[in-house]
């Protein structure tokens, strides 16, 4: 017999919040969404059916506060809590502790959680399923001294990574030796801050790759389909920028056997839930697991959207116990879609972040647009969050069509009261190199001018 | 040699103008738009690359003024006129004008646009083709006494139209005796004033019906094919409020010969473009044939959701004389859509308009959801125009989960400095009847309480 949630706590806010209300809904379950002080006129509190303040604006006192949102969550009676995207979204503990208080945690169990987030074992287990892994020469170090060590044995360039981050957080590249002492001492304590570990990933480089990744879908039964890929290639410090499904320059062969160790890496470790395995493509075609993330990501929205397949909706089935309807013969990808990701910040010889209240908020529409809010008008964009105000998603026949049509609603769309990215977007997908598919994870750096004459 | 538009004037306002400005950007065309005094700041005005002024508020003056939308085409040097929905979309003598000045009129030949905008004609063409029609009694008259003969003879009820009528307008139900010459005379006052004819057709009147209606692609080489059907049988006042693709009642035999009916009347006219056969489908599975809308309409969106099809653009690539690279096979029905129309008018024991300035316009969003806006925020809703603020359209595996999502975006949508109909749409959505799709044209009528308690 499975469960039927009733009723489900989101700890997180913005789109993520947002998008897992949505479903709810959809599916029939109540809602009970979560905000710091200064969200309280927030646009996911004034959607979910309940809203509780759990704290002050640090996310440390509300959006990671453990107790806070368990205590709102046994108030509430829910039946599980969804994490959304960030925050306890990878956090094994924070699932042990739902399920101390008997309340069930929408993801994967927390020994996937852990394993997968440590990125030295999630390596072990790549290899494992016969993977090609990135940063084979990969150690852990705890100081300069190793480092520094370490580094003059396999040559420059290199990349520090905290050993349990994530979402593009605790990492750096080092060039040259002059630049490894300030790199490992910034990277060691972000380490520590933000992921709790000291610890850092010391690896070569690989400078010139593609970002790619496959979405898959487990039940508890043993059942995993992959719902494609995604080229996420287009990055500004190291963050997803434009994302693509399915990469349009990846040959049938290379796909496949990037789908293939997909699958064999969640059967590997009894995944259960949505995940993705996120690969670097060299330009030789040569490919290497770089990581997985063990919940929903911020581009599920353009997977659904070539697949008609809601994300969101598997998730809480699979999390109520039900098997998956859906067999990997009946998955189709049509067209083609690509997401931008607006964001509340401004180029100005760096990427400046900006805040203020949202005094108009007008989206584009018609025919195969996809709009997720993380706000709506008249809420304050604050600095104390990330910077994502919405995600613009275009489906089309194919790229061409699909850019196009998104170049129409940027032009279209109507934000004031924050500064955006949306000019950076524009001479993005105005570039002949991107319609091409001509680029690496360093396009952005190649670009001259980002602002439009 | 295919002609290849650069620049298209679009003669009309509101959603269809904003839908045709949106196809030309993604195809590379410029786009002209025109408005009256009142539409100085509308929404259709700011997305085209040109705006034109063509006269003052009144239809007659501005959007019906063809002296003063062909000077500015001619002005600003346009290859084609798109007469959006409604105005001059059926209108023989503007398409002929526009030929008169070397513009191309983007919709079908004036003739099959005379022919079947004359009701009478139209239903001898259907018969030609086999399609059983409605009102086989129908007789064409110009006085009361004509009918009041007639209709002694057929009994009642009965429905009288005028015989250049549409759109919903120039149409009235006479159940009894009593009711008839106030409904002649001011059914034969709009056949002369809205249609410029004052021939009204009388006929039986089918009482318990559902609308039903094919859609259909011609180019100009003979090829047709036809993208499935719509229920458009929720209406009020006789005009369409909810539309839904496909019917979820209709078997596959009665599709199939509605389709074959459609496809059979456009080859023995030639017909080229997009254009729509409407029937009325009676409970015992009979159905008639009832006329032919010789352009796109308003509910389009939702054919082109569950088929993926871009039906404006496929009609400028017509009207540029390209052949259509879709074939009938090809052509696939995923899903299903629903359409609601967001109307500024409220229910007080009847429907009224409402006007003022638009002060919030927060539309609904995420997967699956399509808006079509005739405004934006801030813009002023007059009473000079139709009602139409938005059409939210909802795209899912089936009925009750795209309701379920309709439903959903309703909640959502922050509409705010008019009255809305939203409340109407909550309670047809949320009617068991509305479900398992028992209902006729007549359904509004038999709900007591459209307002939410």
């Amino acid at each position: 017999m499975n469960k039927k949630y009733k009723r489900i706590l989101i700890a997180n806010r913005g789109d993520s919040a947002v998008r897992v209300i949505r479903a709810c809904k959809e599916m029939g379950i109540e809602t009970v969404s979560v905000y710091s002080k200064c969200d309280k006129g927030s646009f996911h509190a004034r959607l979910a059916d309940y809203s509780v303040c759990i704290g002050d604006v640090q996310c440390k006192d509300s959006y990671l506060n453990a107790y806070n949102i368990l205590t709102a969550a046994t108030n509430y009676k829910v039946d599980a809590i969804h994490p959304g995207i960030g925050y306890f979204a990878e956090n094994a503990d924070f699932s042990e502790l739902c399920k101390h208080c008997d309340i069930d945690y929408i993801g994967p169990g927390s020994s996937n959680i852990s394993l997968m987030g440590n990125k030295a074992k999630a390596k072990k287990v790549a290899k494992e399923c016969d993977i090609p892994v990135i940063g084979d020469d990969s150690v852990e170090i705890n100081n300069y001294e190793e480092c520094l060590q370490y580094a003059g044995k396999i040559g420059y360039p290199i990349i520090l990574k905290a050993v349990n981050g994530g979402g593009g957080k605790g990492i750096r590249l080092v060039y040259r030796e002059e630049e490894l002492l300030q790199a490992v001492e910034q990277c060691l304590k972000e380490a520590e801050k933000v992921f709790g570990s000291g610890s850092i990933l010391v690896e070569s480089y690989i400078s010139h790759a593609k970002h790619i990744e496959v979405q898959v879908l487990a039940d508890q039964y043993g059942n995993v389909i992959h719902l494609g890929d995604r080229e996420c290639t287009i990055q500004r410090k190291n963050q997803k920028l434009i994302e693509e499904s399915r990469c349009t320059t990846l040959s049938e062969e290379t796909r496949n056997r990037m789908y293939q160790g997909a699958i064999d890496l969640c059967r590997h470790i009894g995944y259960v839930g949505v995940g993705t395995i996120e690969y670097l493509l060299k330009d030789d075609k040569s490919f290497y697991f770089m990581e997985m993330n063990t919940r929903l990501q911020v581009e599920h929205t353009i997977t659904e959207m070539i697949t008609g397949i809601d994300l969101v909706k598997e998730q809480i089935r699979v999390a109520q116990g039900e098997p998956l309807k859906l067999m990997q013969e009946e998955i189709m990808f049509q067209g083609y879609a690509i997401q931008c990701r607006i964001l509340a910040e401004y180029y100005n010889g760096a990427f400046i972040p900006d805040y203020g209240k949202i005094s108009r908020y007008d989206m584009p529409g018609g025919f195969g647009v996809r709009v997720d809010s993380s706000y709506e008008v008249n809420n304050i964009v604050t600095t104390y969050y990330d910077s994502l105000l919405c995600k613009i998603c275009c489906h089309d026949k194919d790229k061409v069509q699909a850019v196009n049509k998104m170049l129409r609603c940027l032009e279209e769309m109507q934000l004031e009261g924050v500064l955006t990215n949306k000019e950076i977007l524009i001479s993005i997908l105005n570039n002949p190199r991107f319609l091409t598919g001509d680029y690496t994870t360093t396009f952005l750096d190649t670009l001259k001018n980002y602002k439009k004459d």
